[in-house]
C-alpha cells in the first residue's frame, strides 16, 4: 500500500447541473458511466441506434430511481451539455461524422480504446488518425473533442456494491474549459480524481494503455486502474 | 491520498546477487538507476561509448561508498547479468546492434521513450518497429528484452535527499523468468513495486505515456509517476 499524493489539485468548476448524454449508452460501459454520473445527481439521457433498447436500458436505471431517460444517439447529443461517446471503435468514425450536426458546439467526450484480441489477450489498432480521440477530433471541427474515462472498468461501474473507485481519470484535449470540465466531472463519482494528462495528440497511448491494464488483469486476477503519483 | 492496494503481489525470484550494467551509464537516468541499483547492493558497471567519462561516472558514485565501476559499452555488458539501456532514442538501434553479440544471453531492460519535444511539449516519435523495445528485440535475438523504468524521473533518481519512490514500474517482455527478475530488480529500490503489464508488443505505449507524464509535470509541477490500482 503507498499514499498517492500528487498532483496537486487544481480549481475545477461546478458542473453539478450539467446533463450527460451517452452515445452507445446500451453497452457496458455506457451503462455504467451513466449509472455513475445519475447518481452523482446529474440528469443522462442513454442513446442508442435503437432508441426502444435505449429506453430499456434507461428503464433499468430509472427503476433504481436513478434520472436516466433514452432516446436515439442525435437525441441524446441535443439534450445534453456533455456527450460521452462509449461505442465500439467498430464504426466509431461513421457514427461520429453522423452526428456531427447534433454535437457542434458541445464537449465530446470519446472513451473508445481501438484494440484487438487474440490469445496472448489485447493489442492496439492501427488507427489512421492516430488515436480515436484525434480521429473523433477531425470528424467533429465543431465540437471540443477531450478524451477520457478509458481505464474505468465497466464489470466495476456496473457493480452497484462497488461504492468508490481507486482511480484516476486521464483526461486530455487541446481546449482548458473543456478539459476542467471533464477532470470535474470525474470527480463526481466518488474516489475518481480528473488528472489532466496532455494533448490530444498524446491520446493514442493513453487508449492503447487499457492494453496493458487486461494483462495486469490477467496476471493479478484485478480490475486494474491507475493513480498518477509524485514524490 | 488514495491507497493503492493492487495487484496483489506474487512471489518473485532473489536478485540481490545480480550484477547490473547500464549502457549509457554517463546519462542522468543511466547514472540515477545505477546509483540506485548500487545503493541496494549490487554491483553496478557504468558503460558508455567512452570508457573514461564512463570511469568518471562512476568514481562520482563510489566517492559516495556506492560500489560501482566504469567500462566502455561492451565492457557493461559482459560484466553484468541484466543489462539496463539507458541510452537516447537516436542511436538506439544502431548501438545496440553493435553489441549484440555481448549482449547475447542476457537480460536487457529497455527503458527508452522515443519522444520528441516542441513548445507544446512532448510527443511520440514514429518507430518503425513499432516501439523501442520492439526494435531492441529485432536486433538483440539472442537477448531477453524486457521493457521497464520508463516512468522513472531521472531528477528523483539523482536526488539524494529522495529516500523513497512512490512509483509502480510497468514492466513488459515475452518471457516470464526475465519480467520476474526485473520486477524483483525494480523492487530494490524502495518505495518502487515492479508490475507485470503484458508482452512486448504492447510496449509502445508504456513508452509513449512518458509524454503524458511530461503534461502531467507541467501542470502540476512535479514529478509525475504512476500506480495501479485494483478495487
Amino acid at each position: 500500500m503507498a499514499d498517492v499524493t500528487s498532483p496537486a489539485p487544481l480549481a475545477l468548476p461546478d458542473v453539478a447541473a450539467l446533463v450527460v448524454g451517452v452515445l452507445g449508452g446500451t453497452g457496458a460501459q455506457g451503462r455504467g458511466l451513466g449509472r455513475r454520473l445519475a447518481a452523482a445527481g446529474h440528469r443522462v439521457v442513454l442513446g442508442s441506434r435503437d432508441a426502444g433498447r435505449a429506453a430499456e436500458a434507461a428503464a433499468a436505471l430509472a427503476a433504481d430511481g436513478l434520472p436516466v431517460e433514452g432516446a436515439d444517439n442525435a437525441g441524446a447529443a441535443t439534450e445534453a451539455d456533455v456527450v460521452i461517446a462509449a461505442i465500439p471503435y467498430a464504426g466509431h468514425r461513421e457514427l461520429l461524422a453522423g452526428l456531427a450536426g447534433a454535437l457542434a458546439g458541445r464537449i465530446v467526450v470519446d472513451c473508445v480504446n481501438p484494440l484487438g484480441f487474440d490469445s496472448h489477450g489485447a493489442f492496439v489498432l492501427p488507427v489512421e488518425a492516430g488515436s480515436a480521440a484525434l480521429e473523433a477530433a477531425a470528424v467533429l471541427p465543431s465540437s471540443r473533442v477531450v478524451a477520457a474515462f478509458h481505464h474505468v472498468s465497466a464489470v466495476l461501474l456496473e457493480d452497484p456494491a462497488v461504492t468508490s473507485f481507486d482511480l484516476d481519470v486521464l483526461v486530455l484535449g487541446d481546449d482548458r474549459d473543456a478539459t476542467d470540465t471533464v477532470q470535474a466531472l470525474a470527480e463526481r463519482i466518488p474516489g475518481m480524481r480528473g488528472v489532466y494528462a496532455g494533448r490530444l495528440r498524446n491520446a493514442a497511448q493513453v487508449e492503447a494503455l487499457t492494453a496493458n491494464l487486461i494483462s495486469v488483469n490477467r496476471r493479478y486476477r484485478t480490475h486494474a486502474g491507475i493513480r498518477v503519483s509524485g514524490p
